[in-house]
């Protein structure tokens, strides 16, 4: 089977100068890859007839496929279409089709008709258009050499639309594919480079027709394996026998798989052991709170947090003990217990979680130097908490807390089951 | 002057193959625009060798400047270093002040010291090595013909910071640039097409040295003047004049100018006005405490919050009325208010905020649907409110809700301060 290249080529100012955030080449190497298609290259350029051909010349003789997105609008920086018109050698005739559905939404809308906007249905007379519901520029695609070349409008959901719509058809016809299969399995709690490390020997016995890739986010890393083939069947065996060798040796580090979020796996786990949860954050200021209602449905477990940023609200509002306060410090064993246990107690929680630390720039000193951070967690059987030494970094330290509090949920929750496990045996 | 054009190369098979969007390149072409040099084009490929030196040899070719990002990890897919080695035809060699650096890192977080590690400081020997504080990896600068190319690792806070301080230094002592002056105005409670007639007068009287873009996000509009030139003080002076008669018309919208965020412009407000402040979140769940405290020195004026999720913690650790729920419901005037007035008084603070909508995706009714929200204002003088009828989105809901409940403090703040000078006269 011949591998099938594509070069996704976006075209417009606005997103090679950074004004818009160019999504529609990201979704369009997703939806390439779920049909076995790869992306060799992307590409963004300018408006400029010059370097659209330039770069189309080049693409041609590395690519099977090649999708252009952006440049059919209606305005005077619009040239894609007459450039590709130019480049295949086409002449430009009205669509009767499209001018018709051009007139009816302008009529729907009570627009005026402009010389502009029927401009919009002349077509190249080589191309196959791909009829766009949503909006006035409709899709092309043109043959050339036994290859395909789309131009799409830049537009995200007429984009999608015609995609998902006419093009992977068009595509599927085109080109005999393989098959694709990908697994995503998600770590917290170990650097990029200790898993690495850890999974050596089990990533070394992994087979040519499979890849690895690391994706490390702030105190997490993602692994993707990826297997391509023939026989989807197959393949997915075959992945799921090295997942499942995988999880041997780092099950303890997996908060979940695929599109699971931290978040939303800590959500459910809560759900299943049916526990509640409730926060005292000082020097996360919200965020783990925010991290947790991001998810809908948390009101199932999540009953609600103080913000306890004060230590005047720390002492009248979760009744932390002055002394303790004055003896320790805030930003101690200690306080993050107490935190911790008393949140849990006042909102009536199954669980109760604090932060407490000096999350800078300012505000260290060299036996609590700026990055110090108490976790504390609390349950009805039992009190701990955990030190971290974090950055300089304000953003960071505050990420990295939340997640590393989370975690905690996750361990206590999981570790929680084991020992139920054992028990029952 | 000579117009410097630059390409801007990301790697990464997590990039091309769409698990991970690209932002790099957007924030990269828009600080390059802040400098005078125009992005020519963007390229994305995966992290094989061929390909990058492919790209990199016709990029050489039409462009003065290159910056790559990504592939400068430990791990064995990342192979940009080695490349860019072979391509400029240097020799690796360990880099000092790089290990030492590393070294220091993971004895700060007590980690293992892998070999990969190591291999981290060998460095091109033939390059400027840009000294990473918040990573492991070293950024690389080379120089060839007389242009430049640099090297970033792809983790977008060490990018940044590598960027900013490092090779913006760089670009502007290798290059003639022309001067580039910008200012950002930064508004709120109005959307960009009202905002875009209400200024239309004046947009209109803009000469074609000056260049004005609307940059929205969810709540607010930047409007970006940008003027080039040779004479930096005339350019500057003729910004500045702009900016006076755009003010005429739109201060009571603007909340802060270039780099200051809606958040850090509240805390200058409350410090200058000499107020604390503390939130009661239901429907924001910690989201503008996470916001407030996102900024270092916020303990100043932010004195704590109430995320009260459940109904059962917005009567037991809020005071609410029990029969007030019962009646209007927690989605109400009613409730915002007294949610608002009573975690002002029970955190002693001058100001008291509270949010209570349905964020979505469920719970909604016929008379309260998704995105029904309301936002009460408490002080010393008045407890008021505002209802908000948003969108279906639970994400973009959470944060217009915040980004709204902030306005509503700077709008009471500020009215406040002209009632003062009105009194005072």
């Amino acid at each position: 089977m011949k591998h099938i290249y594509c070069e996704i080529i976006t075209i417009g100012d606005e997103i090679l100068y950074g004004h818009i955030l160019d999504t529609n080449a990201q979704w369009i190497s997703q939806e390439l890859d779920k049909i076995g298609i790869t992306t060799k290259k992307r590409t963004t350029i300018g408006d400029n007839s010059k370097d659209i051909t330039n770069v189309l010349d080049k693409s041609l003789n590395e690519n099977e496929l090649i999708i252009l997105t952006g440049g059919l609008g209606p305005t005077n920086d619009d040239i894609t279409k007459n450039c590709l018109n130019n480049f295949f050698g086409g002449k430009l005739v009205t669509d009767k089709n499209t001018l018709s559905h051009i007139k009816k939404i302008f009529k729907k809308r009570n627009f005026d008709f402009t010389k502009k906007n029927k401009d919009q249905a002349r077509i190249p007379d080589n191309c196959i258009v791909l009829h766009n519901q949503f909006g006035t520029a409709p899709g092309m695609a043109f043959q050339k050499d036994n290859k395909l070349i789309i131009s799409l409008p830049g537009v995200p959901f007429e984009m999608k639309s015609l995609f998902t719509n006419k093009c992977v058809g068009l595509i599927k016809n085109k080109f005999l594919l393989p098959f694709i299969y990908h697994r995503t399995i998600k770590t917290i709690g170990i650097g990029e480079s200790w898993l690495s490390d850890l999974i050596k020997n089990w990533e070394s016995n992994l087979d040519e027709s499979v890849s690895l890739a690391y994706l490390p986010s702030l105190g997490r890393v993602k692994l993707r394996l990826t297997g391509k083939g023939d026989n989807l069947e197959k393949i997915k065996k075959k992945i799921n026998n090295y997942e499942e060798n995988l999880l041997k040796i780092i099950q303890k580090y997996v908060y979940g798989f695929d599109k699971e979020e931290l978040e939303s796996s800590i959500g459910k786990l809560l759900i299943k052991k049916n526990k509640t949860i409730s926060f005292a954050e000082s020097c996360t200021g919200g965020f783990i709170s925010r991290m947790i209602t991001s998810v809908p449905g948390s009101s199932q477990y999540f009953m609600g947090s103080i913000v306890a940023y004060s230590n005047e609200i720390k002492i009248n509002n979760l009744n932390i003990k002055k002394e303790n306060i004055e003896k320790y410090g805030a930003v101690s064993r200690e306080v993050a217990e107490e935190m911790a246990k008393n949140v849990r107690q006042k909102f009536k929680s199954s669980i109760g979680i604090s932060t407490s630390g000096i999350a800078g720039p300012d505000g260290g000193t060299k036996e609590k130097p700026v990055g110090t951070i108490w976790i504390g967690y609390s349950n009805k059987n039992k009190t701990t908490s955990k030190k971290l030494i974090l950055t300089k970094r304000r953003d960071i330290n505050i990420t990295l807390s939340a997640v590393n509090a989370l975690n905690q949920v996750r361990i206590n929750l999981e570790s929680n089951s084991k020992g139920n496990r054992h028990s029952s045996k």
